[in-house]
């Protein structure tokens, strides 16, 4: 039985649906990564999401979409289908099923015009100014479209622009605080971020936590990095909400804190870069098997250039002996896919790169689709499974090496070696105190 | 007007939707990149998608989406909901909107004890082998749930698993014969592959082509490298259809030629590795701004290792001048994010690597929603706008460079400049004879 908390404001729960209006989705141009969006934030905000749909450029089935959507949500979101064109016909739609006509809105139309000062504005543009009657305007900071609310009783219709750079930024500044004002609650959530434990496994060792928990309710997301737990409470406001998080996160940090590597929008590449950059370690890296994707990851993160050095990708057996500096017989010996060359990999790489850590992957990505599958590597003598991946770190003097042996096709081998790699560095580095 | 040809055969037309079933994808768990695999998929063999909806694991709601979904179009497509728990009921819900027991499918059943040998089959799995009576069972080649095709009435449900890497191989080897098969006609269509050119200013070139052409159809779609157009072609064999396709392919390639760097299934990373190869040229690179992403993507390409030597990521000053040779007065007098540096540092990965083609990439790839942008480069007196980019290529004594100025955030500048140096390679090798 649900606790009578529960029972007692279930009936303040807001249902909603997402319709993303586009012929370019229906043709598969584009994917629809806004009702992901939204969803997620949506899920965030405790309003309940039954009901996603994609609809073309088409007044009739929009209009259709509508009608069908307000039987069974309280409020639409829609993404697209602002633009200046004569294909874009949600503003129109919206207001045509609310009965209500069109009118020049002048900070829109201002905003329009600063968007192209000094350039020609089209006089299409114009028409993006105009917006349904008594609606709520929401300013667009990325771009021409306004997003626009109305509201009728009870039912609510959100339109927003279909550019995720202008949708996101929307929704989060104007969307978000009129849904939470809407609610009689607030809510709040925090999410710990998990590296190097698969969902069902995590999920497992807190299944007792999260069955018991309505509030604040634990739900775990798998991503590509690991596993995600949400941990969301309804409260009257951020300090109560708080006071009920609290006790949950700390569980879940005393049963699987190890795996914990950030919250929130912190990324383990983040987490990573952040934790060197605290104890002021400089980095470089050398890679083989994900031919420079680690690399890629890491200088993607802002400010990294205080401890990133230099990257290597020695793909052949000379670049690994010449760069590197990896002994041949180690390469005779062993192999390029072995402990011991990446070992030496990450050494050389930070003696090279004059770093105080050196990080390296070697390792066979495998065929996966391919009906004969190439050796990414030159070593062609190679005797490795697919799949089979070692990780080097070299740091004041000592070498750590780890193998894996990972399922999947090449992108995924490759991917997971990334995430691994970057585990294996906050792992060995996190009790290292600061330099 | 429509010629008579197309008026005639418009009856022949089939209507498809897809809906996706996941309470996960509801919740903003995972991007619903299905839809957008299938709608192209469909766009190809000339079938039309006028709506597309996601519904949670729920039986009523799927119920009503089939109800709803079978008054539109001929065929739904479903992805999700075929999997061994309690909350998979996809193809319960299929074979009782179809008023259908279901029934031990013993093809199924092996396939899944094989997918388990040697490790426990867990009970739930046996689930996944019943199918509804009298409906076509499509075998999975990569795990263990069977794809469904029930028929009835000219109307056809096509139930597929939800990992993409077990739909993708499953609508391509079983479904979409099926789909042609129920064709009167045969569709073909063959995709030309543009980069250096936008969609707009591309479609504006062969605008009337695509205004008076309609067997075959020439569609563009946007895509992160450039623009395709697709040319469909609709006859009575493939023969027919290729008759069709080549004078309008013939007729692009004379006005787009110089853009057009693959067809199909080619990606730029493969045509310009596959011209390399050809050629036998040798390729050394060094990557300041895009960090080991320019890399990574060449990498990527099956059989790279016969030309790739070696990449460098050279994020600091002094690794380009220790690692690659830029001579201090260059960055010096000209900054790291200059023309000249681009040129010297394209040369010193040729050389130190022993290839015969380098070729890099420095910039400044802004900050995008970034508040305070920090300079992605450690030459913080810079002086140039973000997006500011400079493609550096040297080959047989000649240096060579390109400077861009691109829009957008930190991940766009940086993918654009990995496409912008992969076609700039292009425009510079295509015409050198084999060495």
């Amino acid at each position: 039985m649900m606790p009578a908390f529960f029972l007692e404001t279930e009936v303040l729960y807001m249902k909603a649906e997402i319709i993303a209006v586009g012929t370019e989705l229906l043709l598969g141009d584009i994917t629809n990564t806004n009702a992901r969006y939204l969803s997620e934030q949506l899920a965030g905000l405790g309003i309940e999401v039954y009901f996603e749909s994609v609809v073309g450029d088409n007044k009739e089935r929009l209009l259709g979409a509508f009608k069908d959507g307000f039987t069974r949500a309280d409020i639409i979101i829609t993404t697209g289908g602002l633009g200046p064109t004569d294909d874009d016909i949600t503003k129109e739609t919206g207001a045509e099923y609310f009965g209500r006509e069109l009118v020049l809105d002048e900070s829109s139309l201002n905003n329009i015009k600063s968007y192209f000062k000094g350039r020609e504005m089209s006089k299409t543009n114009i028409k993006q100014a105009y917006v349904p009657k008594d609606s709520t305007v929401l300013k667009n900071e990325k771009g021409t479209a306004p997003g626009i609310i109305i509201e009728e009783n009870g039912k609510v219709l959100v339109m927003l622009p279909g550019p995720p750079n202008e949708m996101e930024p929307m929704f989060n500044n104007s969307v978000k605080p009129y849904l939470q004002g809407r609610e009689k609650h607030t809510i709040c959530s925090r999410t710990l971020r998990l590296t190097g434990i698969g969902e069902s496994s995590a999920a497992e060792v807190i299944r007792e936590l999260m069955a018991n928990s309505t509030n604040p309710t634990v739900a775990p997301y798998a991503k590509d990095d690991g596993v995600h737990f949400r941990i969301t409470a309804r409260g009257k406001d951020v300090e109560e909400c708080n006071k009920l998080i609290e006790p949950v996160a700390v569980e879940i940090y005393s049963k699987l804190g190890e795996y914990i590597y950030g919250e929130n929008e912190t990324t383990l590449a983040r987490a990573v870069v952040n934790m060197l950059m605290e104890k002021n370690i400089t980095l470089a890296v050398a890679e083989s098997l994900t031919g420079g994707m680690l690399c890629s990851r890491i200088v993607d993160i802002e400010g990294v250039s205080k401890i990133f050095k230099e990257g290597f990708v020695t793909y052949t057996n000379e670049s690994k002996a010449n760069t590197l500096g990896v002994s041949k017989d180690t390469l005779k010996n062993y192999g390029a896919i072995s402990r011991e060359t990446a070992g030496e990999m990450a050494k050389g790489a930070a003696l090279r790169a004059g770093a105080e850590l050196g990080i390296s992957t070697t390792g066979i990505a495998g065929g996966g689709a391919v009906k004969n599958p190439t050796p990414n590597n030159e070593d062609i003598s190679y005797d490795k499974p697919e799949g089979r991946v070692y990780l080097g770190l070299y740091y004041k003097g000592n070498i750590a090496t780890k193998e894996l042996n990972i399922k999947g096709d090449r992108q995924r081998v490759r991917n997971t070696a990334v995430v691994r790699m970057l585990d294996f560095v906050r792992q060995n580095i996190k009790d290292t105190p600061r330099e």
